[in-house]
């Protein structure tokens, strides 16, 4: 049992954490499994891309100047070779988009322009040489850099990659959570519930979180208050989440745990919601104590784990939302001497606030389409203030729908 | 062999498309793994959410009048209580936040106001009846709706709906994929490249795109162009992609294939990159054949399979993209004709073109922050336009790594 007579500062906190926190070790995966995957290194091309001069069209490879003077009524008529090598003269040959050039060959007469007849090509129109052709290494220079350490992987960039003949890269491994839940007041999912307790409903948001800023969750376990201790295992884990049991209860056994296993750096911090959430470390590996109530569970990993998940997985610890610059529509009380996580919806104006301060209803979570911070020593925004928003959905091009 | 001799306009096939689609039928899903999915039906709350009148801190349940008169100079004594079982009047019961209100109390003095001594409880403050308590109900009432249909589910949300003791819910059907690469002249990633092959680089980027629509590839193959037809199996799949074999080349089967299986509707489209892409259905499964090359067959796959996978799943039809407004600094240039799918780079003062038209080159794709698109009635536009730009980012605070 532990009385809080201080509440350390949201700022003086995340300093900390960035000095704790560094990208971990790379690895190597397969392209095809990368998308959402950080480059641990610069990738060089391995070849030229294309790797050959190349057909841009569809059509007959001829020798350019051999087409000179054919037009719709003098037709230039060049022998048809079977097969797509080395083109002798007076000859054409077909060749498909993205087919070598024949040895040769240096322009391509596009289809429509030509017609086959009894073993020849009549060819409507000149092509100047070098029309057509794609020359080799004009996209990408065999030894020219592809992408930069750092590179949040798009898809887009899995087929350059492919292009350029590498199947496997070198990026950040992902980060490994351990995500414990405790409280013996909680039924767990799929559990019946005894007339005392609540459903347990922070892991499966915890877990999804935890995926979305890069990390996997590599063990999940419930435990007893008593037995947090026992869970507070590290071998090859980068963080772990205790979810409960971090408030000033009598059973209020995680920050204790952790000052036996390793070292409880902050416990007590100026959040609302979160106000009870602790930081520490036990050797090299994180730990978060998070409050049991989800609310404060959500606020409290978005400020703190999820930021560090991110930088251990090599991301930014921007937050992984959409930023939007709004008016308020009405006004924003918050009280000095904490940062204010404010949930705020949309309005065709502008946002007004759905829950501000200690307020830990789910209900208005999800009615919320983002959220602002308010600072700890600002009081709040009167009605026409231009705030920073966050959104939750970061596909933002069309609203969520809501109640 | 086939030779495009009009080019249908987007705006055309887009509604065309659009009428072709519709949600999937809903499936039963664990809450747990329900994140990115969309309800396919408004959820309702089958309890009281707190289950019961709740402490909402730690500290001692009690009578409030008992406690009338209390100061730290007069505190006011109570009996302490063991168990949090009704309290009898003059008595105190520890409770921990969260936990049922004893029978009989009416608030909770919190911790710091009242010391325990030789099994009595010193009270040194008044608290009123109703304070510290969050009553049954009081965030979500049973029966009340808490999501609505079409909701594409945050993290919080699995909070919430496990938080009313749900553990599977009915969401939209995942769209099933099946990817067909096809090429002759492709050397497909970990086999080795022949002379005059390329690497097949599409299919990693097309998985890559389809998970992010939010479907699955049910199954991946890359085939003969003469065994497209093969290929072209409809059991259990809900859209076909089949890349490359699309144009107007010799060896270009997939035209021929879908027209034999079931319904060519569209072949040539007036989009640049990504003329030679074509739409139709076997059945009530709709294939889409992309051009092989990876950037047009990129923008084949954004502008129109993609939107049918997003809108199966029960997604919007919107683009997944972040959108800005952005100033150009530089000119962009496109023939009247075809909706041009120009790719841009951000720069400090607003965006600039990469890769207009044709461009298929993967390295300018890579270095394009994101895009716009040129309608086809217009020849582009001078610098100092402002223009609708959509980011490849989804999370864009930050932007990604680049050259």
């Amino acid at each position: 049992m532990k009385t809080f007579t201080r509440y350390e500062s949201v700022d003086e906190v995340l300093r900390w954490l960035d000095r704790q926190v560094s990208a971990l070790p790379p690895e190597t995966v397969a392209v095809s499994e990368a998308c959402g995957r950080v480059l641990a290194e610069t990738v060089q091309s391995p070849i030229d891309v294309p790797p050959f001069d190349r057909a841009a069209i569809d059509g007959y490879a001829v020798r350019g100047f051999e087409t000179i003077g054919a037009g719709a009524y003098s037709p230039v008529m060049l022998k048809l070779h079977d097969t797509a090598v080395a083109l002798q003269p007076g000859t054409a040959a077909r060749v498909v988009a993205g087919a070598p050039l024949p040895d040769g060959a240096d322009t391509i007469v596009p289809f429509p322009l030509a017609e086959e007849a009894g073993g020849f090509v009549n060819i409507a129109a000149a092509v100047a040489p070098g029309e057509h052709i794609v020359r080799r290494g004009k996209d990408i220079a065999c030894g020219s850099p592809l992408l930069p350490e750092g590179r949040l992987l798009r898809a887009q960039d899995l087929a350059l990659l492919a292009a350029c003949g590498l199947d496997r890269i070198i990026v950040v491994r992902r980060p490994r959570i351990r995500l414990v839940t405790t409280g013996d007041d909680l039924a767990v999912p799929e559990q019946p519930r005894s007339a005392h307790q609540h459903f347990e409903a922070g892991s499966s948001m915890l877990k999804a979180l935890v995926a979305r800023d890069g990390g996997e969750v590599a063990a999940w376990m419930h435990v007893t208050d008593d037995a947090i201790g026992e869970a507070l295992r590290t071998d090859e884990i980068d963080a772990v989440l205790i979810a409960g049991s971090s408030g000033e209860g009598w059973n209020d056994r995680a920050a204790e745990a952790l000052e036996t296993a390793g070292e409880l750096a902050w416990h007590g911090i100026a959040l609302e919601p979160g106000r009870s959430t602790g930081i520490g470390r036990i050797g090299s590996t994180l730990v978060f104590l998070l409050p049991g109530e989800p609310v404060a569970s959500f606020c409290a990993y978005d400020l703190f784990a999820g930021r560090a998940i991110r930088r251990m997985g090599g991301r930014s610890t921007a937050w992984p939302y959409p930023a939007r610059r709004v008016v308020l529509t009405k006004k924003i009380s918050s009280e000095l001497g904490s940062t204010d996580y404010c949930r705020v919806r949309l309005t065709p104006n502008g946002a007004e606030p759905v829950a501000v301060g200690g307020n830990t209803r789910l209900s208005a979570l999800a009615a919320a389409d983002g959220f602002l911070l308010v600072p700890e020593d600002c009081e709040g925004y009167p009605p026409g203030t231009e705030v920073t928003v966050y959104l939750y959905d970061s596909l933002d091009s069309e609203p969520n729908h809501v109640l």
